[in-house]
C-alpha cells in the first residue's frame, strides 16, 4: 500500500540485494523510518522489540533472519544457530515457529554453498504467499462491500474496524483491511470507523495511520463509539481481523472485539472476520472455554505515549497513584455473533460444518 | 466521603462562614486542591472551567454563588445580575437552571437586608437535599448487593462501573457509587472494576481515585474490558449513573454505557441504573430517537494529559497528523436491557407502568 505517494510492502529486499528493509512500527504513528537488517540479530532484535508485529510480518522476517544468517555462516551449527535466535525472540508466536520450519525444510538438504541463495528465494516466496492469500481475502470481502454499495445505489459505505488487521500487520494489502483496499481501489465510496483499540492503541496509531496514508476516508473513534453508531445506522458492516479461530468458528481477537459483536448483532449490522486459513485451530472447539487470554503489563493502561506541542515523544501517566490495573490483551467473540469468515477460500459460515467443508484437507 | 483519611463533601463553606470551598476537580487524578470561592465570579468559573462538574454539584455551586452575590449586592438588580451570570457558564445544565430558579423563588420576596441569610440557607439545604437522596439511593441498592454477597456466602462482590457517577459529581456518596460506599461500610467484600471511560477517562482519573482515597478495593481496566470479565462470571452486576432517563426507562448516559449493557444482557449480570427521580424526563418516550447525543471537540480523542517521569503535567498527541476524529459523548441504553432502576424511591423496573407508579404525581 501506499505510504507519501509511494507503494511500500512492510518488508523487502535493500538495493544492494542483500540486506533486508523494514519499517520500525515502533515510531508509530509519529514518524516513518525505514531500518535495515544486515545480520541475523537485527532481524532478532526487530521481532523481539516489535519494530515488525503482526503473525504474517513475524513470519516473514524470521524467514529473512534465516537468509541474512546463512550468508554469514551456512554451515548446520550455523543454521541451528540462527533458527534457536529466531525461535527465542516471541516463542508464542505459532507463524514465526512455522516459517522457521519451513526455511529449515527448504535449506537442511542442501548443500552450504547452495544455502544463501534457496534461503533468499524461499523468503521472497514466503512473502509473496502472504500477498496472495491477502488478495484472495480482499477479493472475497470485496464482493460483500460491492453488495452493500449496490443497495445503497452510490451512497458512503461504512465499516467499522477494530484493532490492526492492516498491511502493516501482513506482508501487504493486510486482512481486514484488504476488503476496504479493494473498495477503495474500485471507486467505491467507502469510510473507515477506527477504533482507537486501548490500552495499546494499535487503531489509532496504526490502522489510521496506514489508511490516511493510502487516502482511504476514515475516522479515529473511541472504542465506546460502535454502539451508538450502530443504533443510528452509521455501520453498514463490520471487518476485524483474529489471531486464532477455533473449528466452530468462535473467534479470539483484540480485546473489545466481543462488545463490538454484540452490538453489530443488537442492530443487524454484518459482523465479518478476515483471516488468513492457518488461524484457524481446529483442536479447539469453544472458544471462551479453551483459548487461554494473556495478561499484558499494566503501564500499557496506566501511561500513554504521545508527541508534545513541540514534537518531543512523551510518556505520561494518566491514572491516579495507588490504582491497581488490570490489562487482558484478548477477548472471544462467539460464532453466533459472526455473520461470516473471510478467507482465501471464500466467505464461510462461522459453524463447524462449513468451516470442515472448506477446509476438508484440515478438519 | 475520605480524603487521606478525612471525610470531605465536594462543596462545603469555609472557616469564616462566608467563603465557600470546592475541589479543583481540573486537577485529578494528579493532585488534590482546594479553592475558595468569594465571589459569585469565583462561583461561575469554577461552574464553567468545570473546577466542579455533576448535575448536582453544578446546581450546588451556582446556589451558593447566589448566596455569594447577595453579599455583595442584594439588591434586586444584583439578584437578576447573579441569575444571569451563573446561567450563562453552562446553559444546557437542567440542574443548574432548576438551582438558580429555586433560589429566585426563595430570595426575590424577600428585602434586601434578608436575601444574604436566607441564601446561604437554602443553598446549604439544596447541598443536604442532595447528600439525603444519595443516601438513599445508596441504602436501596445496598439491598441488591447484600443480596448477592448473601448468595456467593462471603465471597467477594464484584461490581463494574463506567464513567463517574461518584461522589465527585454530587455533594457527596454519589449516586451509582452510593451503593458501593454503604456496601463497603456495612463490612461487605466489595470490588469495583473502574473503566477508564475514554475519551475523557473520568473513570480512571475521579472514580479510581476516590475509591482509592475512600479505601475501597478496585481496578482500572480500559472499556474494552467488561465483555470478556462478564464471559468469564468475574462481573456480578454492574452499576452506571445516568444524564437523562425516559419515561420508558431509557438511559442516556456516557458513551460506552450501552455496550457493557449489551454484554451485561449476553452473559445474564444484572445492569443497574443509578438516579436521582428528577433525571427522568417524563416527555421523552423513545431514548434513541428522541436524545440528542452531545458531539465534543476531536482533542479531547486525539490529546492526553497526564504527568510524566518528572512529576511535571504534560499533554500529548497521540494520533497520526491528518486523521480525522469523531466525539460523541453519551449513548441511549434501551430499556430492555436495564435490569432496575435504583432510585431514592426504590429499586423499579425499567419500564413505563413501574416508573409512573414510583412517581405518580410526576407521570
Amino acid at each position: 500500500m501506499k505510504v507519501n505517494g509511494k507503494p511500500y510492502r512492510t518488508i523487502w529486499l535493500g538495493p544492494d540485494g542483500k540486506g533486508v528493509e523494514i519499517i520500525d512500527q515502533t515510531k508509530f504513528p509519529h514518524r516513518f523510518e525505514i531500518v535495515r537488517l544486515k545480520t541475523v540479530d537485527d532481524a532478532a532484535h526487530a521481532i523481539k522489540d516489535m519494530l515488525v508485529r503482526g503473525a504474517p510480518l513475524i513470519g516473514a522476517t524470521a524467514a529473512y533472519g534465516m537468509a541474512l544468517a546463512m550468508r554469514a555462516d551456512a554451515s548446520d551449527a550455523g543454521l541451528e544457530r540462527a533458527y534457536d535466535r529466531l525461535y527465542a525472540t516471541r516463542p508464542t508466536a505459532v507463524n514465526l515457529r512455522w516459517a522457521l520450519d519451513e526455511m529449515m525444510r527448504v535449506l537442511r538438504p542442501l548443500g552450504t554453498q547452495a544455502r544463501a541463495v534457496a534461503a533468499y528465494k524461499r523468503a521472497a516466496e514466503i512473502c509473496d504467499e502472504d500477498v496472495e492469500i491477502n488478495k484472495a481475502i480482499g477479493r472475497h470481502g470485496l464482493g460483500i462491500i460491492r453488495d452493500i454499495a449496490e443497495r445503497k445505489a452510490g451512497e458512503r459505505v461504512n465499516v467499522l474496524t477494530h484493532c490492526n488487521a492492516g498491511w502493516l500487520a501482513t506482508v501487504d494489502w493486510g486482512t481486514a483491511t484488504a476488503p476496504i483496499y479493494m473498495a477503495h481501489e474500485a471507486g467505491i465510496d467507502i469510510h473507515v470507523w477506527v477504533d482507537e483499540t486501548r490500552p495499546r492503541n494499535q487503531g489509532a496509531s496504526l490502522t489510521a495511520w496506514e489508511l490516511n496514508q493510502h487516502g482511504v476516508p476514515h475516522t479515529i473513534i473511541p472504542d465506546n463509539t460502535g454502539g451508538h453508531l450502530m443504533q443510528h445506522g452509521m455501520v453498514d458492516l463490520a471487518i476485524v481481523g483474529t489471531d486464532r479461530t477455533t473449528a466452530n468458528g468462535d473467534v479470539a481477537n483484540k480485546i473489545g472485539t466481543y462488545l463490538k459483536a454484540l452490538a453489530a448483532h443488537d442492530n443487524n449490522v454484518p459482523f465479518y472476520v478476515a483471516l488468513p486459513s492457518p488461524t484457524i485451530d481446529f483442536g479447539l472447539h469453544d472458544g471462551v472455554r479453551e483459548i487461554p487470554i494473556e495478561q499484558r503489563s499494566g503501564d500499557e493502561v496506566a501511561k500513554m505515549t504521545g508527541r508534545t506541542a513541540d514534537g518531543v515523544i512523551a510518556t505520561v501517566t494518566i491514572i491516579p497513584d495507588g490504582s491497581p490495573v488490570a490489562n487482558y490483551a484478548f477477548d472471544v467473540t462467539p460464532a453466533r455473533l459472526v455473520t461470516g469468515l473471510i478467507t482465501e477460500r471464500g466467505v464461510i459460515a462461522a459453524n463447524r460444518e462449513a468451516i470442515r467443508k472448506a477446509f476438508p484437507e484440515r478438519g
